[in-house]
């Protein structure tokens, strides 16, 4: 291994979205070999020292830090992952940035349009390497749908449809902020659904059918307070549990979106439909290793849903891993993002999303509460 | 059989409605033959003296007129069914109900609210049984919803979501207008997609889940110009080929509702879902024999989506088929619907939905349409 | 309709089949119009006077007997349709044959191969048009199958699967015998599931896949005492509540079939699957308007299982019924197995299964008892 | 890290086997950090040099062997695991267990009982841990399977049926022998599908249900000649392409087992049925994270399927991964299987299946290919 080059890694947060990259950081040498990058797991930074310090032991992180300026100002660091709360992210790109490193950084990219602008301007002065984990596009099942509607098999498109559902916060009693729920606290997350979740709709969207050009929103709060884990006391509830807009595509295409976290019996179920005039396409999240395909070309009698069990060789990573019907899961699509990233990282060429795309997807996201508070159609001003 | 009164049906067109409901006429006698009531089958009317004929011959009506006032005027006919396209309802509707006639009318009930009031009004006025082919109701897996919600079993509602999906529109030779393809031109049907599918979604929402308050809708006509069969000229397409919108509900919970006869690989795929606070309820009309259910009181390591193949004797209509586990199919539900308003007339009860109940599905459609034209929030004016 | 020849249908037995043919008879008029003959209800037989007369009533039929003997005296009737349990067929068809009437037998045909020849013999020295109703045959998804195969799609058989399993006799409660239930009585039904279930699946087999061999069986009777209907008396159970079995097909490929009523969660389960070098096929009856294909020359990126809607006008028997979307049930089954029946007598050809297939059917049935007998493999003799 | 105690592997063979061996023990620390033990790549062992060292350099393996033998001799090496085609599992499992090192080995334990046995008769004289990659059962989804049958959810079991259907076989072209194509060739592998896809059945059936008492199999080569890659010539094919049989187990349920590798269509779909007096369940390979339960003591109208996306924190190794609705794959299976391992021998308890169950289902594998060859039915032999 003695040729490989080093990237040596600090990482900002060490929740769920820090296990994750972890993870994809340990796996990615051993499944994709041939990249000429292997990460180094230099330091891991949290403010609490002890549960830090379990995080690295439990990571194998070689060092731990307690301020992430200290982390930054690391020489032997070259580039900062952000799995921090929403709030953070803008502050820790920007003087990452500076400082030179490359920053992956957890979507989505910030709170506003307004908060993530600097870090975009920044990240392009600096030249950095950057990408943000938009980490669903790296699902075979999703590469494999970006292929099919690139090689037209889809002709002209009419609709697309996403939603994504979950039922964690129906209880009233389920506290607001503090770890593990600084996501429905609108000062830490920005938003509710429409960041979290509906961004991820957007983002695959805008990849496999180009730029949203206006939106027409509604959102909803069902439980209006909710105790505060910081203060103790029942505080306004100001993000949004429901969130669904329509919208015209850059191509004249339809889109629709819903995201709720109060849809009883679905955990994590992110859906797509994309209709177009010879072929259409579903996934879901749920059953990450299918994709359903409908050729309307197929001879007339033998039409229907084809039910794609993406685990063959020739499937987009697939060869990375086992034999046909063997299927992977969720983290894989972490593991793909950091292959994608190294690769792109020894060819000398930017890994999408880039902070500066991830920026249209927020400009969507923006508009989407605006037009909701508004009551009125929203122009993006994406650019895709 | 000398004991049943007879109920001496005059129907009005004889195209693919004339054929669903002509069957349920003939059908209901056998499988409810406890009905007070049994349909007679005494003129078939359509302007085409030959074709006319020929559709008497093959569904057993002992007469035919070719004109509809005629029709009305008989004294041997006792209900008059219409089952033309949608911008003859309302003159057949009032004059039948003037003349005394009970009407079944098929759906939606006009093209407009203002078209559909004065039917209302003379329905109201002559105090006639009267019921609208909204039929879908009455699939069993369909009244089992509304049994369950009805029970309490989902407790508050969050969410509703539609949709009715379609594709055989899709090729740009076909025609508008002509037998057959009237659903394609504005004049004979009102609108597109918005009264032929979303009315069904309309009327099942609210009758699941209570009135609509407001709507904020998209509508798009994806190809412009089509051949017109009647002029054989082309000619701007003017009905929404495509139509969503989101709403509020009385009850608060939010609503999302698409339709589109561009979905490429989707025949009739009409959808429902339904999120309480307890449990959640989602339905296919390709799959109709089933009704997917989730309750989230279930033991928390053996919850799933139960997938009931409503087929059972102690499910809605089905004591009146065969055993568990054989599927009914789609004209079951108009055989019902027949059925259901058979025993309502030896009662002395109204037949949901009434003429009354389906103007208020026509509000909604209409001010979808407004809303979309409109790009702007419209208050239905709904009394559910 | 006075062009059309008349079929005058004396039945006998009104139980379950006794209502899925009367229903059919009643339909096959309004479906298929083009038929040269139209059924007649002119007698039912049954023995209790006064529910063969309600059932007379609630069918349309014109007349009633009770006493089979009698009714095939009548010369009014062309055609005995048999509806009794299994220990009647015999009887009834070689006297219904001897008196030259048409002879359409429920299946099985008979309880023994010893008992079902004389039948074949009767019907081919009478040279009458017959059938036997394995009805499952006339589902579109099933016809569309066996077009499939004849059309070579699959190339080499390797293997075929099929069970029918059902949950309707777990209770140790259910008594065995009298109306309903003599399908647990061995003395009237010859057998359990195998003649019940197994039976429907062994034709399917053979009409898609040609001959079955041999065969190696085990049966099992899992209840072993059950209150008779008939003596009020706990007596022992000798029907095999669960049969299974493989074997060869004439063609080489490999066959696994099993069926009970101790499945637990299936109501009416059938399903088939058929394995072939370049495609395989699977189905189940409780989607009955589904087929699922799979095809291995799609490309390969893009194979996958079609769920194929059987529901276009171009898919068999399609266009006799509604519009793409739109679903069937069971019972059309046998409306379009007396429409083929009627097809067939006018055009002077047999109507499959006959009884001498039906035969062949039954030399399977018996060597699959008599191996899980003799726990040893049994040659069929079946000449397919 | 340091308070941990290290378990040093060695492991012999690098092939499809070695790769999710070596993915286990490497990530086994991340997600099960409770543990005690701690796996240590010490050496990896393989014939080919080079290809051993890129191996031992893809995965971080300490040091490489060419000789299993030197292997077994060095000091610092604590457990032997052997992933080498089955034909040389019995020789190094004793040796190793001689040399008194801990034994993982792939399945099936051997070729036949008889090369069985003595490795079962070293293992407990040496008393060293041991441990057989029957790794499906540590799928969340079976594991769950396990506890509703353990806690009696099922009552009185009726019926087990399971299959394993693949197609990578189907072509004449591909050879037998060699690399990767061991399988197809019975000198190396000892069998064809029973020894590699059927005892995988049989494991998790006696797990489940207890054991099997008789079988009466049936077996089938389809592609008789096929190119030896050692030899370079046509030589016949000796395993069996399929396998099926039904068989009684110890609690008086049936089972039916198919396992082939020429069903188009299915990659790797092992599925299993168990059905119960009160409940049953169903489960398969390409939709892992999902477990179908059917529970009769639901409310009738309510009884369906129950799709259990089985990623709850409260389902069995679900706590160590993601969040609930977040899917994972194969290979955590083994990753379950190390971590159970581990903890067993922190507790200095066995860890099942262990050679001696391993054993037992050798047994069924055996008698099951007697029992086709013979033509008649087996005992097994079998002490669960």
């Amino acid at each position: 291994m003695s040729s490989k080059k080093e990237l040596r890694i600090g990482m900002v947060g060490y929740g769920f979205m820090g296990r994750t990259h972890s993870n994809a950081y340990r796996r990615v040498g051993n499944f994709f070999p041939e990249l000429e990058y292997q990460p180094i797991l230099k330091a891991i930074c949290g403010r609490n020292q002890e549960r830090t310090q379990a995080f690295a032991d439990q990571w194998g992180y070689e060092s731990i830090e307690t301020d992430w300026k200290k982390l930054i100002a690391r020489d032997d660091i070259d580039a900062v992952d952000i799995c921090t709360p929403n709030n953070m992210h803008a502050e820790i790109a920007i003087a990452a940035a500076e400082a030179g490193k490359m920053v992956l950084c957890e979507k989505p990219l910030a709170r506003t349009v307004a908060e993530a602008q600097p870090m975009v301007d920044a990240i392009e002065k600096a030249g950095v390497p950057n990408t943000v984990y938009f980490n669903y596009r790296r699902l075979p099942s999703v590469t494999l749908a970006k292929q099919l509607i690139d090689a037209g098999k889809l002709g002209r498109i009419f609709h697309y449809r996403a939603n994504f559902l979950q039922d964690w916060t129906i209880s009233p009693e389920l506290p607001q902020g503090g770890e593990g729920l600084w996501r429905l606290d609108n000062a830490a997350a920005g938003s509710g659904v429409t960041g979290d979740l509906l961004a991820h709709c957007i983002d695959t969207a805008m990849w496999l059918n180009g730029g949203i050009k206006d939106v027409s929103a509604m959102t909803e709060t069902f439980i209006k307070e909710r105790v505060h884990t910081g203060t103790g006391e029942k505080q306004e509830v100001t993000i949004d549990d429901a969130c669904m807009f329509h919208c015209h595509f850059d191509n004249g295409s339809l889109g629709l979106f819903e995201s709720t976290r109060y849809a009883r019996g679905h955990k994590a179920l992110y859906t797509f439909e994309i209709n177009g005039e010879h072929a259409s396409i579903k996934w879901n999240l749920h059953d990450l290793n299918r994709l359903e395909y409908f050729d309307h070309r197929d001879e007339s009698q033998e039409r229907g849903w084809r039910s794609i069990h993406v685990t063959d060789s020739d499937h987009p990573y697939m060869d990375k891993w086992w034999v046909p019907g063997l299927s992977i899961g969720y983290e894989h699509s972490f593991v793909h993002q950091i292959a994608d990233f190294l690769k792109a990282l020894g060819e000398g060429k930017p890994c999408s999303p880039t902070f500066k795309e991830a920026q249209e997807t927020q400009k969507v996201c923006e508009a989407v509460l605006e037009s909701a508070k508004a009551k009125s159609w929203k122009d993006t001003g994406v650019n895709w």
